[in-house]
Order: C-alpha cells, then structure tokens, then sequence
C-alpha cells in the first residue's frame, strides 16, 4: 500500500555532528532568561506574501517596544528602499535604550548602504552573515573555498569597523552569522568566528561582539544543535567577551526545542519572532519561550500579561492568523471538552479556591490539572477554560452553570443535565455556546418563573407541633386560572407533594433535596434542588433513573424556593404529558 | 514597564527529574521507525469544538488505513453511544492487520462496557488509564494513596484479563497509562507498571502489553521526558517482553522533540494525530515525525506522498485549518520570498537539473538551500516555491518567467525587470500572483505582438561580402500605417537600429544581445533580448542604469526574433515619450 519511494536513496542522515568529549547541557536548566532579539520586522516580514506596510511596521515595532525587548532587527537596509527608509524612522523613534539592529550580506558596497541608513542611531547592531555551510558555498557561491569565506568574513568585519568607528564605540556592536551554522563543519564556524573577533578587535567589552548561530533550515534532532552550541562555546575564543545567539528555524517542529537546549549549552541570546512566524515554518517562537520560562517561576523580562492585544497587532501587521492550537495564544488551549478533563479542572480550581482562603498571602502556588499556566497571567478568562459539546460530561456544563447563573449544581442533578446536554450536542453536531447551555437548563428546569404554565402564587402554612404535622394551604396558577391546593405533611414539601399526588392522581416522593444561598449581600436568594421518584414511570438504565424528576427553584424566600423547586417538577410532568 | 508580578512566586521549576547514572540517549540516533498509533479519532476528536460526525469519523478511519496505520485508536466507547456504535462499525470494517485501540479509565462497569463494543474484533488494544501523578492523585481522587493507586491498577488488569480470555489470546493486547507519567515519581512509575505486568501475566508475547508513558500537560524541557523514557526503559521487569509507548502533549512547544529524544531514549512506540491535532496544543504531530524521519533516509512506513489530500481530510474532519507555517504540510513552507532565498533555491535547482543529467541512477541525492524536502515527493509542485513580492529580488520573478514562459533572462535584464517588480510590489503592498507578474512582464517589453504600436511587416536583407556590408529594407507598421525603412549596418540587428535612428532621431546603440530556443519539437520558436543604450538619456544609479533600454522578441525564425527585439524598445520608448 505505500506507493513512495524508498527515501534512504535520496536523503541522508544528518552529518555535521560534533563529537564533544564530554556533553554537559543535558545535566543543566535554564535559570534565567537570554538576551532577546526581535526580528518581527527583518525576517518575519521578509516571510509574508503581503508584506507589512509602513503604518503596519510602526504598529509592530512599538508592540515590541511595549512588550519590552531591548534589541529588534528593524529592516534590511540594503535592500530596498521602503527598509532603508525605516530603519531611519526607528532611528529617529525608539527610546534610548533600545538597540536597532539590521541586517546585510558580506558585500561592500551594500554595508556601506546599511551603515549608512544608522546614521543618527544611539545604539546600534550591524549584522552581517555569509554563507559557511558545504552546501551553501558550493550551491550559491559556486564552490567557494574556506579560505575564501574567511578571507570575504575578515574584509566585511575591517569594512564595519572602520565606518562605525566615527560613531564612536560603546553602542555600535557587530553580530556575524555563519550561515547554515547548524550545517557548518563545526571546526571551521570557530575558525573564521575567530578571524571575525580578531579583525574586530578582541576587547569587544568597548565594541561588543555576537556570534550568532543560524540553524538557517532545520535539519537535525535538536540534541545536535545543542551538541553544537556546546562545542562553540567551549572552544571560542575569548569566550567570556562575546555573546553567543541563537536563530533557530522550525523546518522539523523543534525549534524551541533546540532553542531551549542550547541555552541549557551555553548561548546567551535569542533572535526570533512573535508567534513563530517567518521564512517558511517559521523562526523561533518568542512567545512560546518567554511563557515556558514563566511557567518555570522564571522573569522573561518581557510582559505577555495582555496575549489578547499582542494577537491583535501580529495578525494585523502579518496578516496570518494566530493558530487555534498554538502554544499560550491559540484560542483552544485553555479550553477542555472532554468530560474527566473538565472534572479534573473543576476539582483543581475548588482546591484552589479553598487555599487562597487558607493563605494570607496574595499569590498561591498554581497547580491545576491540564493547565500549566493560569490563563489569568496572559490575559485571559477562565470563561474560555471548559466548553461543552457530545465529548464533554458532567462536569463541563455543571462549570458552566456554576460560572454564570452561581448554581452550584447537586452531583446527580449534573448527571440527569448532561444526559440532556449530550442528547442536544449530538443533535447539533457542534459545541453548544454557553448561552445555548444557560437557556437549556433554564427551558429544561423551568427556572424562568414567568414562561411557566404552573405558578406560585401564595401560601399558607399552619404548623402542629403536638401532631407533628403541616398543614399546607397552596395557590397555584395553572395555565393562567387560580387554583387551592390543600395537603398535610411532616414538612411544607411533603404537604405540597401530597397536595399534589391527591390533585393529579400522581404518585411523586421526595428522593433528594438540598439548596444554597446565591449571592453574598442582605439581597440573596435561595436556590432550592428535589428530585422525586416518580413511580408511575419504569426506568430501563440504571445509571441514570428516568423515574426521577428532578425540579429547580429560585426565589428570596427559602421556602418558596421549595415550593417552586416542586413546581418545576409539575411543569416538566405536564410537557411529558404526564399530568 | 513590566506590569506582571514575579512568577517565582506562583510557579516552581520542574521538580520530577530522574537521577540517571549514566545517560544514554544524547549519543543516540533514531535509526527506524517507531511502532505508530493513530488517535485522530479519540485523542483528537475529544478536544474538537464540534466533534466529528459519524461520515466524518468513517471519512477519517480510511484516510489513517489508506495512510498504513496499523494500530488506530477509534472511541472512548463508554463516554458516549456515538463512541460506542463506531467502535462496532469499526470493528466490522477494518483490515484484519489493523489493530483497533480504545480507551478506558480504570473503572470496572466502565472496562467492561468498553470490552463489549469491541465484540467481534479481530485484533484489539484495551487501553485503561489511570492517575498515578501526586497533583492528578490528590485533585482527582481525593489524595488516593499509591497502595491505593496500584490496587486499583492491578484490579482493572485483571478484569481485562478475564474479559479478553475468553477472545482468545494472541490478538487482544492490554495498554497501561499511567497518567501524568511526565509528572509522576520515576520510581513509582516503574513499581505500579511493574505490578500490573505481573497482574496481566509475564508471558506478554501472546498477551502482549503496552506500557504508554503520556506527557498528558507538557511541562518541562524535551530532555528531561527523555530521561524519565530512558529510566523506565532501564529499570522496568521483562524489558524484552513489553513495548514502550509514547504519548506527548504539546503545551510547551516541544512535542516532537520530546518524542525524537524519547525515542532514542528507548521507546518503541508512538501515539499522536496528524498535523499535532488534539487537547489544548494537541498531541504530538504525526506527519512531522513521520516525515523528519523520510528526510534523514528512513522510512516511515506511511504514505505521505499525496499530502494535500491528507489535508483536505484533517480540515473537513476536524473542522480547524492547517496552519500555513505547519511543518511540511503547511502553505508556505515552501515558498520563499526572499530575493537572497529565491536565487540560491534556483541555482540549487540548476545544479540539480545538472547533476541528473550526469548520472544513470534515476534518482539524486537532494541537496537543497531552504528546501529540506523535494516538495514533489509530498505531492507538492514547484511551482508554489518561488512567490514574489516587495522583498523579492531578481531571482524570484525571473524564476516565475523561466517556469511559465520558459524564457531563461539574462542576468542584467533580471535586474531591470526586478526593478519594475519592487515598484509594483511597493505600490500594491502585496505579493503579485504568478499570473499578474507575467502579465508585468509581457507589458513591460511587450511580449504580445498584436498589442504593439511598433509592428513589423516585413523585410529584405541584402548581405554584399566583399564590403563586409549588410543592406536592409523594412517593413513597420506604425500606429496602423506600413512604413518602409532602410539602413546599413554590419549585420541585420545594426542595419535596422541605424535606420531607426536615422528615421527618428535617436542615438542608440547595441550594448548586449543574446538568444535561445523556445521549446524542443520542430515548431520551436527564438527568443531574443538586447538591450541597447540611449545615448540621449542619462543615467543617475550605477546599478541600474536607466538609459539601457530593453527588448524582447519571438519568433519562429531567429533574424526575425531579434527584429522584433528591437521593436520591443521602440515599442518602449515610444511609451516613455522618447520616439
């Protein structure tokens, strides 16, 4: 049945491995955040069908600013005139203490041009890349040499330095790439990194210095990228003056992964985008590693408290949606459908409750099934977290209940609700909205008085203490006529249940009851929850008895809510033309 | 600027790391294919907004059989009636080398209910979780002791036990999750694991047992789940006998690097959906695991060769799109819009072209800037490669002209029509469609002859040698009106340009001419590019100069090829008001 070829005749398996002596990343954690580079608007925008427009650059760059990264890659000057022209406005427009960076190729007269759309920056990062990897010398610079590049490597850096000299030194640095690092001979990328730093200048405390490392196109597990971070960062030199970056693709998914554990090998500094986007399947999420860390107790340095506003301008300026399962900001990944997940959450945040009551302190350790951050630290509600459809059980529609009319609903009347949920969802084939949820058990129970055909209308309850017994004197309206019922009982409610089966010729029981105050002030209410056996009816499964009815009142009165509770159940007899 | 509070105080590092002795997995390398499951229709249609529909689910279960699935999950058969009847429809319709899985958790009358839906099965996976994790322990089940945990482990097992018996053995296998393995205590894993092997019997080779290890939340670096697979690998009884499954979430970014590692860390096994659906961030991403494999030469033992269709199958089912940056499945993972990008995958492509030439063997090895996978053997066309728009360079657009015109420019007419492209990208602040880029093209030289105020009739060349002289009589029609012109000249081209300039007062000159065929059949026509210099136009950008007018011609027969060339450029300045 597999019709493709056998691919080991066309692809290879990876070869740039290093062979570290010894391999030290795996035995370690990342314990604080990298320096951050944002390049949004260089190799994001250089990935769209529609680029950013002028107006949708400014937008973008003073998000970035506002989410607080300190470094952003504005534009490649060189080539064309709209990059050029806005590496001028950011010039011109970005606080003091953000560094600008942009991007050119080892040549000349094109980092002339670069350097030359800096003028007026305070602070300011030239980067330039040339192609090192095998592959790219042989394919796009037909077949050049390493003794080429490095000698192309040397002239570009001497050419950088000596233009940004007259800026004077502190807040000019100089970022090279090798370019594919990650397909690179691992020996030669610190061969001509260090040709690079000598004809720069080794005391780059004055003229800071970045390696930046390329997996250009992903093209290994991501243990070889760290394999390789590693092995540059044990044998550069002068390792302690310069910073080492990393700018990872996601051709093989892994990007962050690599990421992460190339840190964990020794890099200081991260280049990506918003989101993930860029050439292809994109560069490095920013987002996605910021949140990881945060969720580790870990500050990012940068503020995703409001993710809501942050999608807003990436799908604005990028114009490719945000997806519903992306990592922190997707639309579905704070939501649970499936019913024990719903559970799960529901329990997790009735602990949590419980111990923000025991603690005096502001703030109590996050631990909740299924959600590793709380959606409240990026902005968003917990409306979201539990929504309902044919996957979903009890738990998930008795949440919605709880969150939006305060019913705290009993475990067996959640039960006979997600029958009817379930019924409904299946009918519909699709989720049921929480509105859709709130009118179904409103319609299903009764619960909005006035759409009833039978009402409360007073009462009158004579209480004998020597017998034992009430005596129950009850108006109802029935489809609009008065009616008085009469009962006696050990209670109200077994009064009225009487009343009612001599009335009806029912045979009704209490089978459950209980209820809880709604609201917190002098104006609270009471919610009543019965369920009576109907005895007239036969049930066929015993994990939900179709004999009960089970009935909901609301009202300020405790006993009257009792008695609507009852009523609810006469109203659902009637539309099962049981009465 | 940062608003949100220290994260310290609300979440803690990953806490359970294993402790290995010695650490294998970072030396490994994934050499085969794991043992694949499918949960499209379990894992990933309980976390849909709108759940599949019966013909969705059909629609579904023969695109994973059409793919080589061998082991689907189809249901949790005990959650809802749906579930229930498509396990049984299942049942009836898969191939009998198609292991149907289920799932259950580990409640008795739930376990039973599950095993009866599978009645008639030929080959079946009884899947039964259970919470071992200390937060999923305490949340869940009420702080369920471990004892308590392993009790009930073990009596679920033996209850499967008895059930299957009866099946016969060799097709019905028992898979055990221990769930958040990720979160739970290595060594408890491994003793309740241990517990349910020796409850379902040791001789697991005609009873076989899964062990399946989920990241059900992601919630810690890839590595450290690697570690926690290689400790289980390590230290579990009867390690020959039992397989090891993999279960990854993504909620961190890193499910297919966790799975990679895990695998090198020991794992047989993998569960996921395809294209990463599933709860929250989805479950790990079976086509890219699949197809990161294909790139490194093994074979995944599916069928990815008609990707789209693949596709269209996910969207309708799932009713959630595939992102455009997805991995291999995703829109614009293989364009490029860079100008840098486009021309090193075109050169790539010309070498390619070349290297197949050289070689018998039908296929050759891909060595591609950018393009990690030949988008033909995923069904993908070139064509969607190389798109074009404001960041784009020459490359791009002369590729889409190649592609569609088969007209192979000269590197400097690429940089002139490369000019024309940035403006009109700059000025629709969008990508031009292939369509619209040669429509550019053809008016820009004016490629379509009928469209043309400049025309050429006819014409006589009378060559005299001993002069070394060529006299030419031509024939143009202009604006609608035959006009015969004449002039001498080296040759044709010369001949007709020095009566051009005689007939209307210009001054060019040829600067450059080349030509190539157009098709391999005997109906093959010339084309033919010059370009000539306006002596009477200056030029301000050396890079561009802007007083070499261009010209392109076609025709069956060459000489008149490269009249029409010369045509095309009065053609043109006739629109620039110079004629």
């Amino acid at each position: 049945m597999i019709f493709y070829k056998d691919p080991s005749v066309k692809y290879k398996p990876f070869e740039n491995k290093v062979k570290l002596s010894q391999r030290d990343w795996p035995s370690k954690t990342i314990t604080k955040a990298p320096r951050w580079l944002a390049t949004d608007l260089r190799d994001g925008n250089q990935s769209l069908p529609d680029p950013m427009t002028f107006e949708e650059k400014k937008i973008m760059l003073k998000k970035l600013i506002d989410i607080g990264y300190k470094e952003i890659e504005v534009a490649f000057p060189s080539a064309s005139e709209v990059d050029f022209t806005f590496t001028q406005y950011a010039v011109q427009n970005v606080p003091r203490d953000v560094a600008i960076q942009v991007l050119a190729p080892c040549r000349e007269e094109l980092i002339t041009k670069t350097i030359t759309a800096l003028k007026g920056c305070h602070k300011a990062i030239v980067h330039i890349y040339l192609a090192t990897s095998a592959c790219f010398r042989h394919v796009i610079f037909n077949d050049m040499t390493k003794a080429e590049s490095i000698a192309k490597a040397v002239k570009c850096t001497t050419l950088v330095k000596n233009l940004t000299k007259k800026f004077g030194n502190d807040n000019w640095a100089l970022e090279f790439s090798p370019e594919t690092f990650s397909d690179t001979d691992p020996e030669f990328v610190v061969q001509i990194c260090n040709a690079v730093q000598e004809a720069w200048g080794t005391d780059t405390s004055s003229q800071p210095l970045i390696f930046n490392l390329p997996a250009t196109v992903e093209m290994s597990t991501p243990n070889i990228y760290a394999d390789q971070v590693e092995y540059f960062h044990k044998t550069i030199k002068n390792r302690e003056n310069i910073c080492i970056s990393l700018h990872p693709h996601n051709d093989r998914g892994c990007a962050v992964a690599a990421c992460e554990l190339a840190q964990m090998a020794g890099a200081d500094r991260v280049e990506g985008c918003l989101f993930g986007n860029g050439e292809r399947t994109g560069n490095v999420d920013l987002v996605t590693l910021a949140l990881n860390l945060y969720t580790q107790g870990i500050m990012p340095n940068l503020d995703f408290s409001d993710i809501n506003s942050i999608i807003d301008v990436v799908e604005r300026c990028n114009k490719i949606p945000i997806h519903a399962r992306h990592p922190y900001g997707g639309q579905l990944v704070v939501c649970a459908f499936s019913g024990s997940h719903q559970d799960a959450i529901k329990k997790g945040f009735a602990l949590y409750e419980k111990e923000k009551e025991k603690t005096d302190s502001s703030v109590v350790p996050w631990k909740m099934p299924y959600l590793p951050l709380d959606p409240q630290d990026i902005g968003r509600t917990y409306e979201a977290i539990i929504r309902v459809n044919s996957q979903s059980g009890k738990g998930g529609s008795s949440w919605v209940i709880l969150k939006n009319l305060e019913l705290d609903l009993p475990r067996k009347l959640q039960v006979h609700f997600s029958t009817k949920v379930q019924k409904e969802t299946e009918l519909k084939a699709r989720e049921l909205k929480s509105n859709e949820l709130i009118e179904l058990f409103m319609n299903t129970y009764f619960v909005e008085q006035k759409k009833c055909n039978y009402k409360l209308v007073d009462y009158n309850i004579k209480r004998n203490n020597t017998q034992n017994k009430t005596d129950l004197e009850i108006k109802l309206e029935i489809h609009g006529c008065v009616k008085s019922l009469k009962g006696s009982g050990n209670g109200p409610i077994s009064s009225f249940i009487n009343a009612i089966n001599e009335e009806f010729g029912t045979n009704l029981d209490v089978h459950d009851y209980s209820e809880h105050s709604l609201g917190k002030n002098s104006k609270s209410r009471a919610v009543s929850y019965i369920s009576m056996v109907n005895h007239k009816k036969e049930s066929n499964d015993a994990s939900v008895p179709s004999n009960i009815e089970w009935g909901v009142g609301i009202h300020e009165s405790v006993t009257a809510a009792s008695f609507w509770s009852v009523i609810s159940c006469l109203n659902s007899l009637e539309r099962d033309h049981a009465i």
